[in-house]
């Protein structure tokens, strides 16, 4: 080995961007009843199971997936009225939101975005070396501040670009109808994050040149587990982004499950149907509670605010083996708590625990 | 919808590098004897297979990923003699490389490594709005241009930044014993790709702060299908590069294929057995062929140069049912071809196939 002194440390290698960064931590904590990652609560039924294993079984595991994935891609084009071109296919919507970011961003690009929104948002915009522009809004509102988007758009020397969570991690929030074309008549490009798109009424938009829709089948899909997002924009667009794409993102399994559930459409929506009618009645049950206020939203989870220390009650509701999420410490959430539509029965015995924690009867 | 006449177009969002950028792309082509991509030619015993799918059939798909991923983690961390907190995971090794050089790499930063290598090292740097400082070898030489990269980091303001990929792709070439240790004694960091570092007579090197070397079960261990990678550093920088890295990026499905994998060394060892004395074989076969010379190298591959227009070889080996890459395009590589190591018959086909053409005796 080199007996030299170094002249530079190996974290005197890191960019100052990222060593300000912090990591993105998640508590590990077990429970019962797991609402805390706004998963689906329904699970694939064993019989497509057993057929995507059996279609994956006769695959040869040592072989790339194909380059194009035009099986998958096709389905999707099919399933959204688009072409071929128009649709890009990634390892969850996480990694084709790095890749657009990548695509639009370098040092000093301003992006507009909602705030508190999903984290990711700041976070690859940081990596990218662009510069965040938070726009903060009101929970209690139940939509985003596309107002104040373009106000602070309209201030800016350059064209904008925005992304949106529509509805809105963590809070529900929405855009309302007219306020896409609100935000691409200002001439910016919108990065439009339909994550949650599936449970709220608002349909997918239309193509447009300066629109790039993000989607995933973690959600709606119940394909967490296997990580698959797609991207929606035009085919020139498309054609940028996936010269930033990693080839061969998605692989043999996932392609297969996710053939194999869009071929089944109505069992999402069979699923979409039963999240949101629990939705509604958790949200009906919730603000009959003393010192419980919910946020409007459309998501498959609910936000809401209680009197009480948030962190206590979420302490209290994870002894009774109910994990939710502490989003307390995001802007304007103080005292807020998020909770992801489970099964009947979860929601169930989630609405008796937090009733007899805020009653103080038990602890 | 908006009827002002929008300020910028689409593209106009695309960063000036991007547009720059060729899209990365691979030639469709069908053919029996697949020796283009420098996957193993042994498939997953179908045990093995029933085992995975046995494991995936009993997890909850609707649900996300272990977040830490410290089951695999753990796995690697053994089988390389080191710690949990030393080990990432990750989408391939591309999603690694990816989050290694945007950890590393901003605006204007120069980073050094040999041409022709891995078109993707270029095409990151790129991205991350870093300056690529692509240092010629000589393919006939079997070895990287570590003099030549030292120099070059000598004449540089800041501490350099080496990526090498150790055996080369396409060429097959390595650094000798020494090289890397040469490297690091410049007090620059070296991110060193061992995607075929199975196949060489190196040992993996030790942790060093100034190290990151990244790893795929894409090649010797059979599972191009599944895009399992894995990165290992010192603690302290595979904190940095988990706070680029996206979250849940291993699915469920690949997890358990890859701890199946790992429970079974010798499968691997034995494979790799197989396809080194494969490749010494067709090594010495090839340099018998009047009008072919082969480029010295360790790799699951064997670059070669023919007397004769390398296009038309390729051309006239896709008709007899033969892929390989032509890779004459490469710098250097020109009248080159690349062909990965197949099972016995399938290098017959090809050695048998090659000869005939070279001979011009059929067509």
């Amino acid at each position: 080995m080199n007996t030299e002194l170094p002249a530079a440390a190996g974290i005197d290698f890191i960019r100052e961007a990222i060593r300000g960064m912090k990591a993105y931590q998640l508590e590990p904590a077990e429970a019962g009843d797991k609402l805390d990652q706004n998963e689906s609560p329904f699970d694939i039924p064993a019989e497509v199971k057993r057929e995507v294993l059996e279609r994956v079984m006769n695959r040869s595991w040592n072989r790339y997936p194909d380059f194009e994935l035009r099986e998958l891609r096709g389905a999707l084009a099919k399933a959204s009225g688009t072409a071929l071109s128009n649709v890009l296919v990634g390892n969850g919507s996480n990694e084709l939101l790095f890749t657009t970011i990548a695509t639009f961003v370098s040092e000093g690009r301003e992006v507009i975005f909602p705030s508190p929104t999903f984290p990711l948002y700041d976070k690859l915009v940081t990596i990218c070396g662009g510069t965040p522009r938070e726009v903060m809004l009101d929970p209690a509102s139940g939509l985003l501040p596309v107002n104040e988007m373009i106000a602070i758009a309209a201030r800016s020397s350059e064209p904008p670009l925005f992304i949106v969570c529509s509805p809105n991690n963590p809070t529900g929030g929405v855009l309302r109808p007219g306020d896409l074309d609100r935000l691409l008549a200002t001439g910016g490009m919108v990065v439009l994050d339909r994550a949650y798109g599936e449970f709220s009424s608002a349909p997918p938009p239309s193509l447009h040149e300066r629109l790039v829709t993000l989607s995933t089948l973690s959600k709606a899909w119940g394909l967490a587990g296997l990580r698959i997002g797609w991207l929606l924009s035009t085919e020139e667009i498309c054609w940028e982004i996936r010269k930033v794409k990693l080839p061969y993102s998605l692989n043999i399994f996932s392609e297969q499950a996710a053939l194999a559930m869009l071929e089944r459409r109505e069992l999402m929506e069979r699923n979409v149907e039963a999240i949101i009618k629990e939705r509604e009645r958790m949200r009906y049950a919730l603000e009959e509670m003393e010192g419980v206020d919910t946020f409007p939203g459309e998501a498959n989870f609910i936000a809401f605010r209680v009197a009480r220390g948030a962190r206590v009650v979420f302490e209290l509701l994870l002894v009774r083996g109910i994990l939710v999420r502490d989003v307390s410490s995001y802007p304007a959430m103080n005292n807020a708590l998020r909770v992801s539509v489970g099964t009947s029965e979860e929601n169930d015995r989630f609405l008796e625990a937090l009733q007899g924690i805020l009653s103080g009867g038990e602890q």
